[in-house]
């Protein structure tokens, strides 16, 4: 398809450009959340595809949500229809699906890194070639794009960032510089070229911008503004089934009953369920934009100065801001709460979103707590005694809770939570989170452990009365659940067999979240 | 001492100020690392004590090399002396030390971050008091700063930041801010008001223009020029006694044969030892500026296109980047090559920078390979196999090293680098890093593993032939050396009895490394 494209006249673009569109609507515009950000780009990556010489020129996308016409074109188009499922392709960018996709993409705000690098290594090489990254004004509300800019900036080479600005971030984009549409001032101020295109929609006359900016050599942005089509409402969760709506209805009535909290969310209030309680709460609510690190720090600075702070905030993303709760929060004993979402495997949208590597960074934090409710009624009790014991906690309390179904139907107290069934085995079973409902009873002694840390003592006090005990959590690595309780049964000289069922010490693919489990083994 | 200030006539000021700066050399400046930082805004530091009701106002210092001074002023002026030792005042700003510490520092760019949680709270309580926050140049590369800054911009508040100005980082100051001098447009096109002002040495005239910026509201940048004395020679490292010495020796002479090799720092190049390859391979040596995440992802997108990407990092630094290593390195399998300097407990510097947090989460990154030497031999010799290894790599390969003296005295080979010394005992020892060079031979078996992961099969043999094996590792966690052997045995059925020794789960303070270890029970 490349190749026919690269063969036409610029007359011809816009026509190519509608006909593709329309095929990747009829196609598959039920099936990919995002596509209106790949549509707001269409014409953009005909463009670009047409100019560039792909893959040998450098096309880095940035989060990968803008890639899905850039896949269509670059041979995926029938792949499209499977995309996100057991063996069809990936949401994302993705490296090893196609020599186009030059760098993997999926959390935001890598993509000028990645091309600062690019450029470094074609100068050491005397490698000639065009150089593009495209990112959103989303992806540049996180800091690293600053970082990367800046550095870039002081390098001598070529390189050009388009940014593509539709007004959203996932939620609409926050901040003073897009509030105060300082563009020009912003890249200027850091030794970038600006130039603002408005006639986005217009593929010849985008072109022909497109070769300007080329000629003219240097580090040029040229600032496109789009505009995601509406295809599908915006997101929201079935009322009663999923731990996101119970989240934000035991949040609600928290917030009704202890008017000091505030909740901070790194661009995903949206995503997380709790778009209705910003307009019930306005002024305690707080998007901060797609910038981790500050929404932690931000939080602590809040927690000195006398309100309660919350963060809502995916279990992949807070990788990006783990130095943050070390040091400004744990080091500090400061009491937030953070609303762990999407841990554990999240199904469709893969290895850059499995929520599996936090479980092993936070229960590393000294001072750190974490419960992992079974289901919706447990997550709401956590969240209710979360706001009770706000004001004692000396450090960050965690609630992990997957992106799945749950219902809510025998509420439990936070004292009543840890739930046991003994059938009189020599063995234990060992679970937490949202795994422990999928346990198939009766076989051996089970216990959920609904606060991994610190272990409880009744707990630990059961572990020394069995031949073995077998340890069970959704998540990678050698720390964690299973490394707490092995460190507890070493140290209290317990000398019971451990058998340990975690993820295995390897990246997950994507497809569904209960097909995953079942293939790892983790349930029946 | 602040009373008396705040009792003084405007042109008293700078009398005052320049006998405090006395006082403060005289007592320690032969022991205050970074103290010209200090001296460099000793002027501010007491205009703004003068003019702020602090402790209730809010003062908010960034990273806190520029805190003594403020430490002086503050009733620590004798403390200074004994500063960074065991049982003394801490190097940086910490809540737990004084009133007038209203929020720790110690890893840079969170002070905006922070100053914006207070803004949020303080509208929330109805709070009216002044807020202000300093920030060097230096952390302004960092991006978690331009996230505040945009954020806070867009909140209807009243703050000062003071830029700091002095043309350093730690190294100079690089990016191209700082080149082209764009702070007036940068912080402009945020949303913030800005004024530049010359005559920081003017104590007077700079109590005026600091009245002024508060007098008008909203959000107010001064950016103050400051210079840095100088007291002291830059850090160099004697040759031939450290690990960072020999890291240098070993690495000049990796570049030397493979001319491949491109090694970034985030602003650390200084503190590495590695000033003088600077000089040496001017295009080879990339020094990003205090900015962690993007050196990172920088590292990903050079491997992409074909050179050799070594990135220097402090072990507590990589904890504002192990998301990238995660998404961007490990995920893509690119070969990247980590020098982690500072690993394991760094001294005087205390809890905000010792190095004990990366071991567990690099354990559990995905097809990452972990070395960690016991002394400079063995250092020199992973240097060279890494270089000779690298293009075959599918992923991360860590080398961590501490902060530590260590000599090389009998050259090793990569092969030869398994330590085992066996007296026929039933208990086997197993330690890693520097920490083996210190384990009391003769008592038990014993074997220093170089290789943490993955875990040599060789020495996974050995451990069924044991009655009890303890695991010593210099980390927090659960997961990292002693996580993996643990999970391993438990795979393997191996029954033998565990005994972990790690650092327990709690911060570390600050005071001599070899002390702190010995009280920890991990030397004798």
């Amino acid at each position: 398809m490349i190749t026919n494209l690269r063969a036409l006249e610029p007359q011809e673009l816009s026509d190519f450009c509608k006909d593709l569109k329309k095929e990747v609507i009829s196609k598959v515009s039920d099936k990919i959340p995002h596509l209106e950000s790949s549509l707001a780009v269409a014409e953009l990556t005909v463009a670009l595809h047409y100019i560039l010489n792909t893959p040998k020129d450098v096309l880095i996308w940035d989060v990968g949500h803008q890639g899905y016409i850039h896949k269509a074109l670059t041979g995926r188009l029938d792949g499209l229809e499977s995309q996100r499922t057991s063996g069809g392709i990936s949401g994302f960018l993705k490296r090893d699906e196609s020599p186009y996709d030059f760098f993997g993409a999926g959390h935001a705000s890598t993509s000028i890194s990645a091309l600062a690098g690019v450029c470094i290594a074609d100068h050491a090489n005397k490698v000639f070639r065009r150089r593009v990254a495209v990112i959103g004004d989303g992806s540049l509300t996180g800091g690293q794009s600053f970082e990367a800019l800046n550095h870039l900036a002081s390098i001598d080479t070529s390189a050009l960032v388009i940014l593509n600005d539709n007004d959203q971030s996932i939620d609409d984009t926050i901040g003073g510089l897009h509030i105060n549409g300082g563009y020009k001032e912003y890249f200027e101020s850091l030794g970038w070229s600006y130039t603002k295109f408005e006639k986005g929609k217009n593929i010849s006359l985008l072109v022909s911008q497109l070769q300007a900016c080329m000629a003219q050599g240097g580090k040029q942005v040229l600032h496109l503004r789009t505009k995601k089509p509406n295809l599908s409402p915006p997101k929201s969760y079935e009322p009663g089934t999923t731990f996101q709506w119970w989240a934000a209805e035991a949040l609600r009535s928290a917030m009704e009953s202890q008017r000091k909290i505030h909740v901070i969310s790194p661009a995903m209030f949206a995503g997380s369920g709790f778009a209705p309680l910003r307009d019930e709460f306005p002024l305690r609510m707080h998007d901060t934009g797609i910038n981790e690190p500050h929404a932690v720090t931000l939080a602590a600075g809040m927690a000195v100065a006398d309100v309660l702070p919350w963060v809502h905030i995916y279990s992949t993303f807070l990788q990006r801001a783990i130095d943050q709760v070390i040091h400004d929060i744990a080091l500090q004993k400061l009491p937030v709460v953070f609303l762990v979402d999407r841990a554990g495997l999240v199904g469709a949208d893969g290895p850059t979103h499995h929520g599996v590597f936090d479980s092993g960074m936070l229960h590393d934090v000294p001072g750190a707590m974490i419960w992992q409710p079974k289901d919706g009624d447990e997550l709401q009790a956590m969240i209710h005694q979360a706001a009770h014991i706000q004001h004692e906690l000396q450090g960050p309390l965690f609630i992990r809770y997957p992106k799945d179904k749950t219902v809510c139907d025998s509420p439990v107290s936070f004292e009543e939570m840890r739930h046991e069934v003994m059938v009189g085995s020599n063995s234990l079973l060992v679970s937490t989170g949202a795994l422990s409902a999928q346990v198939k009873q009766g076989l051996f002694d089970h216990v959920h452990l609904a606060q991994t840390k610190p272990l409880p003592v009744a707990f630990c006090e059961l572990l020394g009365n069995y031949d073995s005990v077998v340890l069970l959590e959704e998540a990678n690595g050698f720390g964690g659940m299973t490394g707490m309780v092995s460190a507890f049964m070493s140290k209290a000289d317990i000398e019971t067999k451990l058998v340990l069922r975690k993820i295995p010490d390897a990246f997950t693919d994507h497809g569904k979240r209960n097909e995953l489990l079942r293939e790892l083994g983790l349930i029946p």
